[in-house]
């Protein structure tokens, strides 16, 4: 459906909530929190859902739109979720509109508004509360580019277009103080994600000429700079910055003593190649998988899948 | 004047120079490039004077503009030089335009067009271009945006605004491959550079409770991970990326044993004070000064003066 009729249809709904997915992003949040301000100056009672997955950076911006507990929706709206398995609650089935900018939505919600070629929801949730309430307050505007600026790395990462730019200078004329967002959001690294920034530097191994970079996260350094799991945020980027590498992995030790890999790749390598040898999957660019293995061990595994799919 | 004037001034000039500042940045080099595109598009003889301190990672876009030795130019143009100390050369007195989008030009030269409002000297030269050649081509364009995203930080320091948005959207629709340019100027970084930025984050000290916050960088350092001049670029950003700290202080040793040193603050504490008890200056929030003294003399010295200055 186009962002007129999900209007439309939210102009006649009450007691709604916002469902986000599974360790919510940036986007996800900005996305939810903004529609439901939005639906709350239309004097309607909606909440967002009260996601236990939450990081802690995102609270000051989106615990007011809470959902208290026992309240009952009579309609339910998914922001910025692909697939029913992305929930982190039993909301399968019971979701009645999706507000999406993945191309690979499932189609699980009746009612779909879905823009594959925008670089964040936000973008898309931008028109629908113009067109629910003719205009955006800052504090949605702010919300929005918590939206627009998380998706796109602050507007860097290849999904960046005219449009996200325009956008986001659309969100600044409605008095959003960007410094202060992208200080908090880019600019500023925990003490603890410092250390383990330099560790995982320090830890980086290059292979095939540099056109392979391994980074490994063990339990011990994690400990040594005291990062919890706040701090854990896209670490796979960390690795991805070696210049010259085609094939980007971080391998993060579990608590089991098992490997959590995420692989990043350029140039036709496919990562998702590389993770399906081990049961894992994503995208051609950016995938992941599980080794029931030290680092060590699923190090010298994921070298060998490697050399095999980059001949 | 206004970029009417400037336009008008150049389409009658030919052998033009366009001069580039001391160490250049992005968005000296960038504007300087563009102009001269523009001006060999209107079939001037133009080139940009061939700086010999400019940075590896910029010589594929700018080398095809160097002036050629013994270039006498009849019009000389300096892009993004706010004052003649900033000259590289003995081009004194002789700047015929200055187009510059820093406060503090000095007003050095005859014709001046200074917009201090706006984020990257590219931004005004984009006006100029299209006043010059009613068009912009995509080589100018990516020029242009190698100007406006460097100064801006890839769009997350605090000078970007709803300007420097639409403009890099315009240059992105004129055909810019932004990803290509985002990944070679703020993705991805050198082995030596990686290492570098790891050992910066183990060397910080942390002093008055997280609020100020000290690194240093030492020959043995830089020895060890192979860091060349390139490497150095906006090294006092690594220090100032500590969460909770207003003072950020980046102590580098020379050759010679002493100490450089870089002041990065905010919440009102005054950088250039702190630097100005040794000699040094710069802006409120970023200043530098040398120290004749060992990193490990200086930085007690600089302790002491930080404490003064915020007490």
């Amino acid at each position: 459906m186009q962002p007129n009729e999900c209007a439309k249809i939210l102009q006649k709904q009450d007691n709604i909530l916002i469902i986000t997915h599974k360790n919510p992003d940036g986007d996800c949040l900005g996305s939810a929190s903004a529609l439901c301000s939005a639906l709350r100056r239309l004097n309607k009672t909606a909440y967002i859902f009260n996601n236990p997955q939450i990081t802690e950076k995102f609270l000051p911006y989106v615990s007011s739109y809470f959902a208290p507990e026992g309240f009952v929706p009579s309609y339910t709206v998914a922001t910025d979720v692909a697939s029913e398995n992305m929930f982190s609650k039993g909301f399968s089935g019971s979701v009645d509109m999706c507000i999406d900018h993945h191309p690979t939505n499932t189609g699980y919600a009746p009612k779909l508004l879905l823009q594959g070629e925008r670089s964040s929801c936000g973008e898309i949730v931008m028109k629908v509360i113009k067109l629910l309430c003719g205009d955006i307050t800052t504090e949605e505007a702010e919300l929005l580019y918590i939206a627009l600026s998380t998706d796109t790395g602050c507007f860097q990462y290849s999904n960046t277009d005219a449009s996200s730019l325009r956008a986001a200078a659309q969100l600044l004329d409605l008095g959003v103080d960007n410094n202060k967002l992208n200080t908090a959001f880019f600019r500023k690294l925990s003490p603890a994600r410092l250390k383990l920034e330099g560790m995982i530097y320090d830890s980086m191994s290059f292979h095939r000429g540099g056109e392979v970079v391994i980074s490994m996260v063990t339990q011990k350094m994690l400990k040594a700079c005291g990062a919890t799991e706040n701090d854990l945020d896209d670490i796979a980027a960390i690795t991805n910055r070696a210049e010259g590498s085609k094939v980007a992995v971080t391998i993060r030790e579990l608590d089991d003593g098992s490997s959590k890999v995420s692989v990043r790749t350029s140039a036709g390598v496919s990562a998702s190649e590389i993770c399906a040898a081990f049961g894992g999957g994503g995208h051609p660019a950016a995938s992941g998988c599980t080794i029931s293995s030290t680092p060590d061990k699923a190090k010298k595994m994921l070298l060998a899948v490697i050399d095999e799919v980059m001949q």
